[in-house]
């Protein structure tokens, strides 16, 4: 087996009231999340055995249901229970869990939205860092696309979404240029975001990460909470190109892998080529503040 | 049972080596098709028993294929027969059918599309139409969304996706205006293209339908070429909204419906509100095309 044939199969997921090995957790082809990726998801993690930030994760899901008309079978209480039941069934003491809502199924053959019934599925894959584990150590490399992000005008970026065929575009370009990490701009050439993560850069001690056509992502408001709560000055603003060449460090946030160091822009080495000394403080407080027990619910494994 | 549950069972479709009824074609959450919409399919019509230009919706799949790096797992003469059997097992007479190329799921757990085996589905649904059969007869009402189309400089429109949440807002906003179908506009405010389908407009004895931002439609282009052989004008270009609410006349083009006449854009009546003289032609020319044995593929039935 592959290590991610051994993933699904080590993963529990939950479709259509029943609970399944994640590699039997299928949908019907028929259901719009699928023919028109009319879905929402979030994705939360389980570190040691805790969710972190599970709430807070749950409120964004419901913000992004409500901003797609969306309506789940369950209540929150009973989807919390899904949730941490998936990571129980499974095991898994490191969990990246999705939490997904489809459209559904329309019951009109002109497939209107609005005689669907949405769907539930959860999913608790064994945890996945976005970069290689020795990346952690040495910093990634990514590649500003000539891709534009998908924009705000067309699909809002705050839902979090599977429309992704911009970033499947740009990864290969970025796979030609060395890279497995794709920073998209949008159309004034202000950076956004990569699949699945925010960037962060720093400039004359100050932080800045893309403030418009992002995901408000939890890892991001993380660092954004630690930074309000240490003093580190830091701002969510535009980002050009150039600058993001220059940054004195650079670093992604994704709750796949949490605070992930980047030395290389483009051709350009970040600071001396090492993961910055900052970046490598707030991965350290971000992987503290897991022991906190306002963050974690922990899971009453057998 | 709804119509939509008669359907789905009575349809047959292909995933993973096997036929099944369509309600029971499901395929794995964890392909990036899905979990990214990182696919691309092609939506024929077999009429009559017939397929209807099969060779061409398969040159524009491959062509797809292409744009997105992808290959399937067969070789052009099996994937027709995949499809040609998708259809005779399911016995219908008239068919909506998909062929459908999926990413695959990655063996590599950082998601590189390029460990990815590329997924055929084939599915064979009865006939749709995209407006309501009354509509046929009266015209449909289109509204022109505040939403802008995803754009070329993000997701390829000749790349038929499902990348389609734009479409998924545009529709809520039509719904509350009254109308099941929202035209998009792209940034410069010239129309695009709905949900499955193209627009024409006549001005001044000229058709014209949007040249950029949209997939170049199977049905469209039999259009343009009947137009072609009867000496009627007509021209890829843009549309302006203004443009489009006091066109002569208006109608859609799809494989599911064919020439479907519009009489009303936002609150203007078209023309006289009734279906136009030259849509009526070019729908019954059309349809009657299907009988020219130059784009027909007969299905063998038992």
């Amino acid at each position: 087996m592959t290590d991610v044939e051994q993933d699904l199969s080590a993963g529990v997921g939950f479709i259509d009231g029943e609970f399944y090995p994640t590699s039997d957790v299928r949908i019907s082809i028929s259901d719009l999340g699928f023919l028109m990726s009319d879905c929402t998801h979030d994705a939360a993690h389980v570190w040691k055995g805790s969710f972190f930030r599970l709430d807070d994760h749950i409120d964004r899901f419901e913000r992004s249901l409500a901003r797609l008309n969306m309506n789940l079978p369950y209540n929150r209480a009973e989807t919390v229970d899904i949730v941490i039941e998936c990571v129980r069934r499974s095991g898994l003491r490191d969990s990246l869990v999705y939490l997904i809502a489809t459209r559904g199924i329309p019951s009109d053959r002109r497939r209107d939205l609005r005689t669907c019934t949405n769907r539930f599925i959860a999913v608790a894959y064994p945890f996945l860092w976005y970069v290689q584990p020795e990346q952690m150590e040495t910093g990634a490399q990514v590649v500003i696309s000539s891709t534009v992000r998908i924009p705000p005008e067309s699909v809002d970026p705050r839902i979090k979404n599977f429309n992704r065929l911009d970033f499947s575009r740009a990864l290969f370009e970025a796979y030609d240029r060395g890279s497995e990490h794709p920073l998209l701009t949008d159309f004034e050439g202000n950076i956004t975001e990569g699949r699945g993560f925010n960037v962060f850069a720093l400039f004359g001690g100050k932080l800045v990460s893309p403030e418009k056509g992002v995901l408000d992502g939890m890892t991001r408001r993380t660092v954004m909470e630690l930074c309000a709560e240490t003093n580190i000055k830091a701002e969510l603003a535009n980002i050009k190109p150039d600058d993001l060449r220059s940054a004195e460090e650079v670093f992604l946030t994704s709750t796949a892998g949490g605070v992930m160091p980047v030395t290389k822009v483009d051709d350009e080495l970040i600071g001396n080529g090492s993961p910055g000394l900052l970046t490598l403080r707030l991965k350290d407080l971000y992987w503290a503040l897991h022991d906190n027990p306002k963050y974690a619910t922990p899971i009453a494994y057998d």
